[in-house]
């Protein structure tokens, strides 16, 4: 059984190493998130490139750290990328984070893509409650690309999508992460309902778990992912109440991390 | 004859739909102002999705509570998308609102968008002083996407406008709204000279009266859109003189608006 | 040879051009960059206007007062207007300013593109120390998109690309621009460490070279851009030490530059 002491241990280790390394992590995400997930990966300690076109994917994957594909507002030609650098992460065995924004029989187009990207085995598959639930195969609803299920009542049907994926991270009010390492499920508490006022927080999370990815397990990684925005969110919202200056203040908190607060503030369950 | 009294009503009825709803609303829109618009829908209350490609335009639509189409930087596939997701708007009669961005001779291919998509009736036509009335048949003249007219000295001509929409709404230092439900033009005064020093918060607006259209009429959705902006940009730039911390206090601003502020700050002038 | 204080008089009068003159400047930029470089060109006094379609590149840059032309995130459609908006403001004597993110055999898409642009001789080429190495055609290596080379080690090498260009600028920690104007270097110190950890600042620098083209030499719009860029960063990293604080307040203060304030902060230097 994993301690918790130990894993608080190992989130600052991952955090200390991120910003060590530097990670250069491709981002092929959408036209909302592109600036903010940019400067959340800047804030955090890694290194961003969005490149999203087809024709330098395979270059460009073979010699970034990390990938993220979010498939927020596809265009024909980032398909086309995310395929070739889903292919080229697995072949050259780099972390790969998939996140399936709006997955839903209503959005056929994109769920059609994330049934492809499968086979490229991600490393780690995140979402909010709706997009996950569906994703393990069941029926579900969502409004748009927000999440109308809690992620308290989903995260138990996420337990067969291990098949496709090392670990599965599913954001909300708590955040869920499953992953074959462990036979236990790992709560994290924390973060702030400004958050999701916030456009675009998913999906710079998941660029920041794949950052993560390249200095740590994908189970370590999507802890400490969610731990470092929670924490951010927490301490942001208790200084910063209104929706403009709370962003201010997360990217704040999110860049002056340090394992003091970690220790201090990182709020980790383990489930049964 | 419309009373002032009773719009404000209206305004502070419109604004309560909204956060009890939280309609979901789709907007097709150009890459200045996708985080921004999601961010502004987010903080006045609504649920926004950049759905911009031709495969999910139809279904999503279909999904939606409103539609805004911008045409800021078209792209050839979101241009599909915006003959799909307005025809659809109009089969389903879902209110949705478009935004002839940069409307010209200079711009001939969004131009000629614009005449297209004026046959799928547009709940609202929105923009500023120089795109309305270039639209409304003048000569007229732009700088890029910023206006050279005054909206003062355009709104009368805009009255032609209406065999094409329910409602024209033009953003200026004072904002007019014309409609078919009344005879009189509705004036809004307030905002701050800040505001169009803030790129694409002419784009959010039209994302809001978007959203505003699933809770009320379209005459009120205007008022009520360009009400929450007026007093936002009031009060955020009496506490924030410059553009850096002005852009932070309108988001807090909208996001704070309640009754009060309403009843205090509106300005609305009926006219003729 | 050139005055220090003559530069400081002519920097100046750059400045006080900018806001007389609002000049209308397109950018062809990437996803990242779009919205804060809109914002920037506004706090700074330029009205910036963002038409990257093919459609509409000919007739747009051929009322605008300079381009922009950035290659960080680059689409086919993208692409085709870059070609078209180059020989636009070549033919017309429109200043242009070419940004090769990301230059070197590993994004040979682009830089086969950027290798093209070069015939119609951008006014400025600018870049980091990285990028600027390449194009001189150094063996040289970079982290993605940021630079892993120091500027100064550089700015000698790029004297043979004022063969394609009238001036070259290289950001860095320190700020080297080349120029047959004058047979000096000049040299730009200031700003701040914080400036690379906010995305797209380089790119947004490089929209305001373009603005400065529009009512200067292309050798004191570079001075000019990087100055103002320089005692902002300062300026706001004295006040706001944080990512998140420092960004708006770097907005702020490149919003509120003054001549008081470029006297006492310019830190130029005239090497060689």
């Amino acid at each position: 059984m994993l301690e918790r002491s130990f894993l608080i241990e190992q989130v600052i280790e991952a955090w200390q190493k991120l910003q060590a390394n530097t990670p250069l992590v491709q981002c092929i995400t959408n036209q909302v998130a592109s600036n903010y997930a940019a400067n959340v990966l800047l804030a955090c300690g890694a290194s961003p490139a969005m490149i999203d076109n087809p024709f330098e994917a395979q270059s460009f994957t073979h010699i970034s750290s990390a990938l993220s594909i979010n498939l927020g507002t596809p265009t024909e030609q980032q398909m086309q990328a995310m395929q070739i650098s889903a292919q080229t992460a697995q072949q050259y065995q780099k972390p790969w984070v998939l996140d399936p924004v709006g997955y839903s029989s209503v959005l056929k187009w994109r769920s059609d893509m994330v049934d492809v990207l499968l086979q490229y085995h991600p490393t780690v598959i995140r979402g909010n409650a709706s997009e996950i639930s569906t994703l393990a195969g069941n029926q579900s609803s969502s409004k748009g690309v927000d999440s109308t299920l809690s992620s308290d009542a989903v995260y138990a049907q996420a337990q067969n999508l291990l098949q496709h994926c090392d670990c599965v991270a599913i954001s909300g009010a708590s955040d869920y992460i499953l992953s074959d390492e462990i036979r236990q499920v790992i709560k994290i508490n924390g973060g702030s309902a400004l958050q999701p006022k916030v456009t675009a927080t998913g999906c710079a999370l998941g660029a920041l778990i794949a950052a993560y990815c390249s200095v740590t397990s994908p189970m370590l990684a999507c802890v400490t992912a969610h731990v470092h925005f929670a924490i951010a969110g927490q301490l942001a919202a208790e200084r910063a109440p209104l929706i403009g200056q709370f962003s201010v203040a997360f990217m704040d908190e999110l860049f002056s991390l340090n394992a003091e607060k970690i220790v201090q503030y990182a709020d980790i369950e383990l489930l049964g």
